[in-house]
């Protein structure tokens, strides 16, 4: 009955060649972690299962440095996390006011505006971060009942103080949701202290799991929020109500709610349980470590960095203007053709004009940052156009 | 500055144990495949990337048995795909039919109530299907502009006849959108030939890959109602513009949307070659003949079986009631224990009333069949109760 042939190219195996990950995610993963992924599964209900999901709480708990007790993975990569904090967090008509300084605010209000809140944009210019004074004055203007930041721009390499936010935020009748994909495990972040009542990460970044998992966690402020709503999230898959009661953070016994992705659960727990082996304070200074190396190493090679002040350099992704007299996509294609080594042009407001260098968790170490210093080294000697 | 401590649990090794998952999925992964998982990371954007997703991409349209352009997987589990399917069809206000006649139709019906769409109902009891007729009535009464339908009913073990659906529903001016997670690759569905607009299905079913991500296909009516949309889609992650432009399905350079779940499409690309390899035709006998194998046994075992006529019981799934004077908690908790085999009870209007035993892909096997009867002809004597 079947008339469609089977493809031929799948008939032939698979092949996935070797690359040092240098970009801004995913990187490379440990065998540890490879290797809890590549085991056979469990059903998704399974009491073993539901021990590893308590174990990922846990380990959020630790990584996040809160004790709130909505504290789960989502069954997606980092933007299904922002969009399960956005959608939980708002309903139509609500206010959010969201700081956009490169492209994780454009995205945030996106997906704000699909979701029928009433969008209000704060602007910097790509690789600024905001102060509380900036703050302050959109929260009076605005009266958000939802402010939305990224820690750790990505496509800028900007790092985004957090100290003072979120008790400025709640002095003004307002949640704070802080975006956390790259900068988690690589700088500071400590979600209670810092009054923080929405925070979301990724897998793939510091924590050194391969992409399809993302950290989350909720105040009590937030919980109550999501509690007074007067519709239903516009999505099931991402029902904070019901993720609760799965992840067993209510007081109802645990039901089933979708079939979760099961290996990359257990390659997120060794993710997290490798940040707790090693420590938070030396995950941060690691990063910290290296990084400077890193600008170091660029600055001798003639670099220019683009963000100027050293505390707000991100130190899990560094970003450099591309130098002049080069096209930018020669430079990531040398690195990857001679060098098998990927670092990544600019995204969304930076296209065109930083190269980014990301060393994150397992690829943050220094023999990476010679790796890359001497790569760069060769590509600025080999790909240099006749200037204009 | 970190103050709460690692969480002593994380930093106890992993174990998984081994068992034979013989419910309604997620089924044990062959070694192919989860050494597939198991590889090194590539970028989300890398052309060895894009080409795996091609391959993806070229198996979903065999595997589908059709020749859509706007094909792809999505990076989620089967209820993601559920979500992306009706959030990209469905407008605020649209009217859409749901045909329940288990959990998955009341999910659909609960997914499109929450985006907002006018929901009509029609209803059988667990255990039944739909007939043309059923259909042709409810079209004519509620004249809606899509109609889901649930091919294989994994809570009640029904499959669903599709013949002369698509063209029924064309007829009416409505869309046909079929749910195929538990079916696909076990009994035929052919996209093109039956007409349907809108196909998704799971990786962890008969695909055999973990949970993660989940193959979706558009017909161009499908496509031309999304192109016709007033308002985005409420979801920036599931919107089928962006994604099909990041499947590199319309005629636009391919550009980052997010990062894809690397090593779950490294999966799913070897699910699909395996059934590639074995054809869409021997898949579907050798589900059908172990499934007459293993209802043979069960009659035999003095079990009646759930879905009386033979041609309307799902070959991936066999549900049969639970015998009287057995509470079916015991006798899963009995198989497990004692077995290391997993069976399910029901789910959502069949719990309490079936056993589910799931055959599926690289678990459809002559040999599974027999130790699937010989744990229950263990738990049969061993769990019997003293009769009220």
């Amino acid at each position: 009955m079947a008339t469609i042939p089977p493809p031929q190219a799948l008939l032939r195996p698979l092949a996935v060649p070797q690359r040092l990950l240098l970009g801004p995610g995913p990187s490379n993963v440990p065998p540890r972690i490879l290797a809890a992924g590549g085991q056979q599964l469990l059903g998704h209900m399974h009491p073993e299962m539901l021990q590893v999901m308590d174990e990922i709480k846990a380990g959020i708990q630790y990584a996040f440095q809160t004790r709130n007790r909505l504290t789960l993975a989502v069954s997606g990569t980092g933007h299904c996390a922002m969009e399960a904090a956005l959608l939980n967090l708002l309903e139509r008509g609500d206010t959010v006011l969201v700081a956009i300084n490169g492209i994780w605010g454009q995205r945030a209000a996106d997906i704000a505006g699909r979701l029928g809140a009433e969008v209000r944009e704060l602007l910097k210019p790509p690789g600024e971060y905001f102060t509380l004074r900036d703050i302050q004055e959109g929260l009076a203007r605005h009266k958000p009942s939802v402010l939305f930041i990224t820690h750790g721009e990505s496509s800028t390499g900007v790092l985004q103080p957090l100290e003072g936010l979120g008790e400025l935020c709640h002095r003004h009748g307002c949640l704070l949701l802080v975006d956390a994909v790259a900068s988690l495990g690589g700088a500071p972040i400590l979600m209670d202290q810092q009054e923080i009542d929405v925070l979301y990460s990724g897998s793939q970044k510091v924590l050194s799991a391969p992409p399809g998992s993302a950290p989350i966690s909720f105040s009590e402020r937030a919980r109550e929020k999501m509690l007074r709503r007067k519709t239903k999230p516009q999505s099931f898959y991402l029902d904070m109500g019901c993720l609760a009661n799965y992840w067993g953070c209510d007081d109802k016994p645990r039901m089933y709610h979708h079939t979760a992705p099961i290996n990359s659960f257990l390659s997120l727990r060794e993710g997290l349980a490798m940040l707790a082996e090693m420590g938070l304070e030396s995950s941060w200074e690691r990063h910290r470590a290296n990084c400077t190396l890193l600008c170091q190493g660029l600055r001798e090679l003639g670099l220019e960095l683009f963000v100027k002040e050293e505390a707000a350099r991100l130190p899990t992704i560094t970003t450099v203007r591309v130098p002049e007299g080069y096209a930018w996509q020669e430079i990531t294609a040398f690195l990857m053709n001679k060098h098998s080594l990927e670092i990544a042009g600019g995204l969304g407001p930076s296209v065109g004009k930083v190269l980014r260098i990301g060393l994150m968790g397992y690829n943050s170490t220094k023999d990476n940052v010679d790796r890359v210093l001497g790569a760069l080294r060769d590509a600025l000697q080999r790909c240099r156009r006749s200037r204009l």
